[in-house]
């Protein structure tokens, strides 16, 4: 293998890749970064079995050839070349020089042929969604995913596909995020996609892209492809909830409210609550405000904003970082608030569009 | 107490003095920053009985007084609330409201009487020193102070002023750096002052500011004022080293090199020199030209850069690190290397003036 490509490309490449290249492996082969020249293309690959990303570059290649490179030395010294042309050559299969103007390495190289393959997945049946959109989704629900691994299937965000609608579920036993959009679709398909997956997948989507990014679902894996590069990720097994029946159909009170006010007023109660285990706040809703409360051992805290109520005056307590976490990624300036009791669980949603519903569970405190 | 003052005002000051507020400390009080309302301004106190920091903001005084409020809390909850004018008002001595628009916090607080008094200090005898001279000086020296705590005057650098020059000196066994600078001054003197409180300083000094910093020694403490904010510290007890009697007068060999493409060929031979203990690299200085080596397991590293050599050709090692931690705070474009034997001490300095002067020792290897 003999090539010659600009650093800022090989570098972007490797950028790209790095992220699901193993650093706590126990096989060596995993902790690099697999570089293959063939025709006119160089293809850059990194796996660490549970996700892989592969991107292609343009390089003028001089022998085809391939090899696997210490991913955390490559990139060190791919970055801290100059903006020049970077010249990678293979020797005796296991060293690589890498040249670029006064500065040469020599480096010890794996065989390739010990790289794990990606798996096979067969290009057809591909659903279209644009990149802003689907990064849009993503930000609404993988937050909401559980962190807990004693329940797996929670760790993960259903994609479900039905009649050109795209559902993207995320629930961890005391919030669900479900975010609706549209997608080009004939037929119905369901999966459950890792949160680490969609984080990536978001971070590989280009802004302005008008390209949409094409998604393959398979029995057990899914295929993300935007521009030169290509995201595999395993799914994750197991039936997900019947989130469907966990929503309620109506509502006693609605407030219509500000959501960077409401955002920042429990950020301030916070202040006080994160003092205490459950970051309790208490939300006191009558007639045209709402009054949040917050106290701990170190003081306490009383914030008033203005709302508009239909139905039932309430008074509710909640986990304030569950509330904060939703807030942040509401793109919506007015959003509405839905309670029925106390006891049951709160709604948030946007007030202009039905996209994207937001379920958080009270807590119960003493009545005084 | 009862003050008004802007939100901005209010956070900047805070956000001044919360440096020296002791995080780890079994003190309470000392976990709080001080705040005194007096005729027209409003004074804000932090210290870890190491370093204190004092701030001065106007404000609008309703009522004098003063109390002590936790200073994770306070800053925490002043960046929080709105920019808009704050109202705090102590109530009954152990409890503070602070109230902004329509947030309102009742937060517990300390008796003013606990806070430690900053040591008095007559404020005559000043040295003044532009501030960006003094912070560039500061920058130039605190990075080569010891970290080890067992040779404490090692962990501060050496202020010698003598007829109008202040020398400032550090070093920790392995490398000594020393600056130039000029100052106001008709009397000698010298003090050590902790690499942390250089630091501070540094932090607090305006970019643009014209005014010079005021520096006044006493046995036992430093004075720094800069604007509304007076810094004092103690000073390290003991004898300095006799560092002139380090710096070698002659060398055999000078050589001429671009400090930029220095630091970049050796950053990147540390790459792989970082996977050995000492972090070596290796200069053969030949001619016109210097060549940069280093190797470990993972590979080696060959980098070439054109030189002006007077004097004798020398190979010579030496910690990456050392050299790098230099060639950061070198401003000139061109630096000599001056060496006289491969297990003597190099020098660093500007190739255009004399106020800076880097010594490092090298790393003895074998001579294969």
């Amino acid at each position: 293998m003999h090539i010659i490509c600009p650093q800022k490309s090989l570098l972007n490449s490797i950028n790209i890749v790095q992220k699901s290249v193993s650093t706590k492996t126990t096989l060596p082969i995993l902790r690099g970064i697999y570089i293959e020249a063939a025709s006119n293309q160089l293809k850059i690959v990194g796996t660490d079995l549970e996700i892989g990303i592969e991107n292609l570059i343009e390089a003028e290649i001089l022998d085809e050839g391939a090899t696997v490179i210490d991913a955390r030395l490559f990139s060190d010294i791919i970055r801290k070349l100059p903006d020049a042309d970077i010249d990678i050559k293979l020797i005796d299969n296991n060293q690589v020089n890498i040249k670029c103007l006064n500065a040469e390495f020599s480096i010890v190289c794996h065989n390739p042929d010990d790289f794990p393959d990606l798996p096979e997945i067969s290009e057809d049946n591909f659903y279209k969604i644009p990149q802003e959109l689907f990064r849009n989704m993503i930000k609404q629900t993988v937050f909401a995913t559980s962190q807990d691994e004693s329940r797996p299937i929670l760790t993960g965000v259903l994609l479900e596909i039905d009649q050109n609608s795209l559902n993207m579920v995320a629930l961890d036993g005391y919030r669900l995020a479900l975010r609706k959009g549209k997608i080009q679709s004939d037929i119905s398909n369901k999966a459950v996609i890792p949160a680490r997956t969609l984080s990536e997948v978001a971070r590989i989507l280009e802004v302005d892209n008008e390209k949409p990014i094409e998604i393959c679902l398979t029995e057990n894996h899914a295929l993300f492809i935007t521009g030169k590069t290509k995201l595999i990720s395993r799914l994750l097994e197991g039936e997900f909830i019947n989130y469907k029946q966990i929503l309620p159909k109506e509502y006693k009170s609605r407030v219509k409210i500000n959501t960077r006010n409401l955002y920042n007023s429990i950020e301030r109660a916070s202040l006080l609550a994160r003092e205490g285990k459950n970051n309790l706040v208490k939300l006191i809703i009558n007639d045209d405000k709402m009054i949040i409360t917050s106290n701990s051992e170190l003081g306490k805290v009383h914030e008033e904003i203005v709302i508009l109520l239909e139905g039932d005056d309430i008074e509710i307590a909640f986990n304030s970082k569950y509330f904060m976490d939703a807030l942040k990624v509401f793109d919506d300036e007015e959003i509405y608030l839905d309670f029925t009791t106390n006891i049951s669980p709160g709604i948030m949603k946007p007030v202009d569009n039905e996209n994207y519903t937001y379920l958080v569970l009270p807590v119960r405190v003493s009545s005084n």
